[in-house]
């Protein structure tokens, strides 16, 4: 068999490693007789691989002690709602920053929540040009957009990468991630968390979906302040306060135990590469090579994503027509490298870059897209 | 590798061809170079497994065309709480039949539910006998004690099988599932779900967990008539509302893909060994043998639970002191049968018979009772 090159938005690539331990002990876990699968979430072979998942997280990210780290479920759509949920109260608000769809749904479901709850949510930035279905986004935000920020917000919202319009926060130094002053920083890392470290204490909240970078889907990880986790509602189902959590070790009601297991699996394979830093500069690499067929061919390929907003988990580019893009996603289907077409509601090409996306492919990527420019 | 003989409570025991096909295609599902795991939830690959999990479901047990089949995520543990925000509403009130603890948690969530709702929650019934934490449960309801139910309900809730205590309705035909008259019955049956045919039709919504019976932890089976979806309410977060599940066939976001592949896998398992008649014979041929052996046995062990709600899922017995109930258990792992301690609330023995454990670990622990009786 020989591996698919994937480079789907989600979910997507896993490390061949990580797959492969699943596998080898999938009928049989740590000598038990039994799979991860059938293992109580009460029993100490269980137990073992949550708290090295929990561990591997800390130890990458050099999560301090103010944070707790829990697993949910649910996807992170799950927590657009769960998030003002906790955190929402009548008479107060939340600045939502929009730089792309994601930022946009997030914003919409806590709308929808806060008014049942009597508060309100408020969009302090929106970089998006046109309306409707025409509406875009070619860039991040900066300190010039969020002057309409609300200085007494229960918190500020932003979404570090954008799957679907290619932009990313923090990758250039001129567009790092939003200042929300004394109000908590919320962020989305659904699809860029643990593309490199970042500042955990400069957050009061970061959520992601495990499905890009970190595992199966299934699974959402949310590191949080415990002063925020404490002055959460209480009187919202138990189910859904963060505290219920936080206080159990996210053991209150069965996890999803194998995608956990997973997760565990893709964190070691990321600290036996050499951690944080390693995969950093591979995925530096990567989108830089990526970027540099688009930008330095013959004018087939255009990206119009501001310089410095880029992203480098989703590079998203056009060719000069739509049959053209049709037949690039084809040809390279035919040389094993899938999850070349854009998200649907925008067309065009979109590459998923993200950590197990093995350099390899995207050198067989640029190659390919060499070729198909000079062929015309 | 020899196979534990797995008899916990859950997440539990699998079947092991559901598991062998897993490990045998994890790197490469279906031809595609890829693992399930990778597979984008928008791509036909894994749509026809999707499709295949919900089609098996409707075939093994009849599914009406009245009714929608749903994977949620969040455990049944978060559907004690969508389910008073789906179908509550101001001044409406609900039913709860208690019959053992999950009952009373379901109760207790959906009662919290409410009072931000400002609706109400009922109990209807409740078996329980004592306070607190000596409160125990040995008996299901049956229509004496549902006297005091409400005719106008927004539904009635009851636990088909409880897994502490070892009640479960409709094993005995004397014990029947609750007649709620006009108002929508609503079953959790997290763990007994598919361990025989019964009558959709008569359900107003249907919840259960997976990792009982029919797959991993992480997927909550729903099936749910398209009436109470469409009467839903529709000022809760839209990702809590059951029509933007129904309305999307459980894709509106990213599902459990590897979990809802592992139902699909189990519930061809039980096609294949011939449905729901025979996984019913093979369920109840397990728990008849257990309880003979309990009842019949020199009076080492006893059952208080009342004849005709025994549990076929979790048998529930004591020894005459804790201490033996501890070399119980020990003697049954070095013979390679684990899960068999009561839940930590309750002590004693459980041994739960899920449709994956074998017949043959049966005799086994039978046997070693037998031992056990006799050497004292």
């Amino acid at each position: 068999m020989s591996r698919t090159m994937n480079f789907s938005a989600g979910p997507a690539a896993l490390p061949l490693p990580a797959l492969e331990r699943a596998r080898d002990e999938l009928l049989d876990f740590a000598g038990t007789g039994m799979s991860v699968m059938e293992q109580s979430h009460r029993g100490a072979d269980y137990e073992k691989v949550h708290d090295e998942a929990i561990a591997l997280t800390r130890g990458l990210l050099g999560v301090p002690d103010t944070h707790d780290v829990l697993f949910l479920q649910g996807g992170a759509s799950a927590f657009f709602a769960l998030l003002p949920m906790n955190l929402l109260e009548k008479g107060r608000s939340a600045d939502y920053v929009l730089t792309g769809v994601w930022g946009e749904k997030a914003w919409g479901e806590a709308r929808h929540t806060a008014n049942l709850l009597g508060a309100q949510v408020h969009v302090a930035a929106d970089t998006g040009t046109g309306d409707g279905k025409a509406k875009t986004w070619t860039r991040v935000a900066v300190a010039a957009d969020l002057k309409q920020r609300d200085p007494s917000a229960a918190y500020l919202h932003f979404t570090t990468n954008e799957t679907i319009h290619g932009v990313q926060f923090g990758v250039d130094p001129a567009r790092p991630f939003p200042d929300s002053g004394k109000v908590p920083l919320v962020a989305d890392m659904s699809s860029d968390f643990l593309w490199r470290k970042f500042d955990v204490s400069r957050f009061g909240l970061v959520y992601a979906g495990a499905q890009k970078n970190i595992g199966p889907s299934g699974v959402v990880m949310v590191i949080v302040r415990k002063e925020l986790v404490a002055a959460g509602r209480k009187d919202i189902p138990k189910i859904f306060q963060l505290r219920t959590h936080a206080e159990n070790k996210s053991l209150y009601n069965t996890p999803p135990t194998f995608g956990i297991y997973m997760v565990r699996n893709v964190l070691a394979w990321l600290q036996g590469i050499g951690g944080l830093d390693a995969i950093e500069a591979r995925n530096r690499t990567k989108a830089a090579k990526l970027y540099a067929a688009i930008d330095g061919g013959p004018g087939v390929f255009r990206c119009s994503v501001e310089r410095e907003s880029r992203s480098l988990m989703n590079v998203v580019f056009r060719l000069p027509t739509e049959a053209d893009e049709e037949r690039f996603a084809k040809e390279a289907k035919k040389l094993g490298m899938i999850g070349l077409k854009g998200h649907r509601s925008v067309g065009g090409i979109r590459v998923s870059l993200y950590n197990a996306v093995e350099p390899a492919w995207v050198d067989a990527l640029v190659g390919f897209m060499g070729e198909f420019a000079r062929k015309g």
